[in-house]
């Protein structure tokens, strides 16, 4: 009675500074889309979440890291918005390399689940 | 300003038959209360969940597996009880065996990442 459905691994990976959560698939997305939209109510947007949901992620992000991801730049000639700095370019990077080889891992082991 | 909070990598793996759920950590532990208590009810209640929820999951599980995870036993000089099969305790240790040899690689690639 073999129902032969291909076996499937999923995975998530979460990186935490001590106890607290510092990045998930969600706060690098939402890293991403403030990097490309240069803001938060935008980026906000797009997830479909609040503001204020959002904005808090960024201040917990900022609060948790070594130095913070996210910067409000004020007024200006260029107007001003919201960037994310050199350590949050970095924290996308370190993120989606760990996530890809957790991925390449996982797909190899997957090939030895005898189920 | 370095915080110098130790960076942890934390994880979750699912496996899936298919586009379905077959099993995760909590089932994993059902089942191994399952086994442990030889019922559905105890094994429900040491986990706080309802019965009525962990037998769902059981007839989930059921119905993903190629063969059946867990078993009633009716009556018979042995009162009966529900049973985890042999595909149970397979399932049980091909799960651990992932989540371990995932660990381990998360581990290693955890002294990689550069925040």
């Amino acid at each position: 009675m073999a129902k032969q459905r291909k076996l499937n691994v999923m995975f998530r990976v979460w990186l935490f500074a001590g106890e607290e959560k510092l990045l998930g698939k969600g706060r690098v997305e939402l890293l991403e889309r403030i990097k490309k939209t240069g803001s938060i109510t935008n980026a906000a947007k797009e997830m479909k979440m609040s503001y204020r949901q959002a904005w808090q992620m960024v201040e917990e992000m900022n609060e948790r890291a070594e130095t913070p991801l996210v910067e409000k730049r004020l007024g200006g000639k260029s107007g001003g918005g919201t960037i994310v700095t050199e350590a949050g370019e970095n924290a996308i990077i370190e993120f989606h390399k760990l996530v890809d080889s957790v991925s390449e891992f996982i797909n190899e082991q997957s090939k030895n689940i005898n189920l």
